[in-house]
């Protein structure tokens, strides 16, 4: 499938503030971006980087009020799937930068659901039957509602409200299978068919050998999402990080599908 | 039944510190006081209080080691066992001084259960089946474990952790019952049967015109148990409470029953 | 200082829903309720509390739109002002219904704050001298902002904030004074001169053998103020407490003062 | 400084437990390992990592009682101290794997304490001056003692109880400088002088194009301070981390001058 992302994001910063946005598609191996195009006004000095995952950031210090525009094509027949079966790793398995992924984070407070997790999951099977036992779950114990949850809100929390939205079920779900030993991340997206369109969060797996991109709000066709960046939990993967408050004006994202 | 309650409690106060102890076996319709001694050795000037519901209290200032002994003779026969069928009060059936125990405490967040218990209790039926149905949820949820739960342990957090204790099991057997607009409260108690022996933690509902104690541990005799005090959870129902820093020497409880 | 009170709510309920409305001024020696009325359209069945210390409550179901309009006139020239001077209660000399007020609660976690407590005030003289070197703390170390905390705020973490409205001033005030062995309680108000006019939050300690209104917000003059009730903290005295989720569609305050 | 180091674990593992070790002596610039061995018994099939930071980790599957010996002979007196001036870096200068230290966690929220990291150190000059008041800020408001916190005490926590051991006081440093955007990292270590002997807690600075190892607790000297790990807080360097509950028998360190 060939995407079209467009996103126009204006910000008002009351002093020099600096700035690390996330907002252009990854250059990973399951996605090829074809073309893009970044317009930051009024005309600003940009640091673009790239990390060893292939996630791309903008540094910049910013003032008054800034207009970001972002568009690309981007390609994702390369992403493949997860498959119906697929065994969970040995930790001694693991290439050494995945190992962080099994461990608890802020938003992902895996070391409190072990017992939960075992309870739950303990009879599902193993790799890609596990993770697909922790979807269906999510499925059918939260609802997905706004309003309920906001920027603070942890999967703790969320296994109690039993409502939130996409970053909550992305939490949810990286959680669960952090609690069973399976390395799970957060991951930032735009994505096809959200209503409203939005950023998109979900999370990717690791099992046989890779990472595997999952919805846990099944809002979105897995080919229908372009990757924007991947961390431990929400705090990693924030469109738009500011050592100052600054206020959002607007924000505009479309996603459409290239015909 | 007939219980012979002693308590031996020894604790060391670096300084002058005012304490508050609610020791007693509460004198309420459900359980009668035949005999009772109290000793605090050295010699303390003490305050007993009575509350509106038959609570007692004890307030004194005690420095260094200081020995409270407590014993009675209790005869609980007239304690009635939570009927078979009962129904839910409307809020404006309620009597005044019930209202406090519908609301949300620090211990038994219930505002946030309110979806969890719609989506698991709603088809539970009505007033006791559906305590009946919270008692047995816990049960079958959550595990008997020392050691997971502390003094500061919600029932948002036994909810993660699905293991706890006697304190654990009542707050969250009170946080659902308020979440589904059953008043409930926290009872401190002596209980027959515990091993170890120690004080206990139980709750009360309030369905057709009065309390019921229900003990969610299920690990004494309703009628094995003697009341101490109640409140809106475990902040209410310390058996000491002190305005500063005091160390427990030694703590012996002993419930049997009279032949 | 007399005072008309007026205040106009909109709510809407989705289904039938169990109320307890806290909006009517209270009835204590410190104000005269001169007058009042109260009217809820359409026509809906109400049950009118008042509690031990005056306070009172309307319980009502509520269905679909309803408006409930109350105003009052208000004398409260009877009202004193904290005095200079006075000193902070031995436990054992409180009245036993102002003891649970020594307590934490869910908002006001004033157990945790004692060693910082013992640290900023304890050379800060006793009883009047005491809260009012809490007053001017909170005064000097936390901001008057709206948009920082929720209803989900506790004292605690307004304290890492550093910002809050009147609710956490008043919280972080009642914790403070706690956790120096000092009654204190949430009382919600009316109150002169805010702005935007709102119900305001404020709190009473007790000293001197009875209770004084303080505002640590300094928002209002404390003989503007008219008590409508009183609580452990925000979770007791909300103005609305209801089974069910609704939505507010509108509400007007207006406090003014009469000629 | 010359340092000998030496390490004598015993767990117990009911089950076949992963396990992630995180004790041998960093490989880094700042300390040179002269000489180390590693003796596990029974003898079980180890596997040995060394991160891109010179971070090592010891993977394997452990079953029974398992001991852990390590020692290390560690020249340290290439480590630099702080400098007395230094300025803070605009996040457009910092390497790009320095990023994610500016970034709250789990036991660091820093986002919550920019308000009063502002309010306290705005005035404290720039980059190492700035970290000078935090250190002192620290020494001057939080009491070094164990048993106010546990392994779930988080920064914000400390804060407000202002007590805590050299994990929290490590976790508020680091909190308040990134607070402050300047970023900081969690570092386990062995330390000369601390009594009783323990594993040690401490922090490093990113300021002047390097990291520097500062101690808020003031216990022991920086050239006494061999560096095991680091990572975001004490999530990332738990000496032991394992998928399943697991018993520690006993736990020895030592650590001493050579001559």
């Amino acid at each position: 499938m060939k995407l079209l992302v467009e996103v126009d994001l204006v910000y008002k910063f009351d002093n020099a503030t600096q700035v690390i946005a996330s907002i252009e598609a990854s250059h990973t191996s399951d996605q090829i971006v074809l073309s893009e195009t970044l317009d930051v006004q009024p005309a600003t000095q940009l640091l673009r980087d790239k990390t060893l995952t292939g996630d791309r950031r903008i540094r910049a210090s910013m003032t008054g009020e800034v207009a970001i525009r972002y568009s690309a094509s981007v390609e994702n027949n390369v992403r493949q799937l997860l498959p119906e079966t697929g065994r969970q790793h040995l930790w001694s398995e693991l290439p050494h930068e995945v190992l962080p992924f099994l461990l608890p984070s802020r938003f992902c407070p895996s070391d409190k659901f072990m017992r939960f997790a075992q309870r739950e999951f303990s009879n599902s099977g193993d790799g890609v039957a596990r993770v697909m036992s922790i979807l269906n779950w999510i499925s059918s114990h939260v609802d997905y509602v706004s309003g309920v949850s906001d920027s603070e809100t942890t999967a703790e929390r969320t296994f109690v409200d039993r409502a939130g939205v996409c970053r909550d079920f992305a939490h949810l779900g990286i959680t669960l299978s952090r609690a069973l030993g399976i390395p799970a991340r957060a991951v930032s997206a735009y994505a096809l068919d959200l209503n409203p369109p939005d950023f998109h969060a979900v999370l990717e797996v690791y099992l046989e050998n890779r990472w595997w991109l999952v919805d846990p709000t099944k809002l979105a066709p897995i080919e229908g999402i372009v990757r924007i960046g991947s961390g431990r939990d929400a705090s990693d993967i924030a469109f738009l990080t500011s050592d100052k408050k600054c206020q959002m004006v607007s924000q505009t994202v479309t996603v459409s599908q290239a015909v």
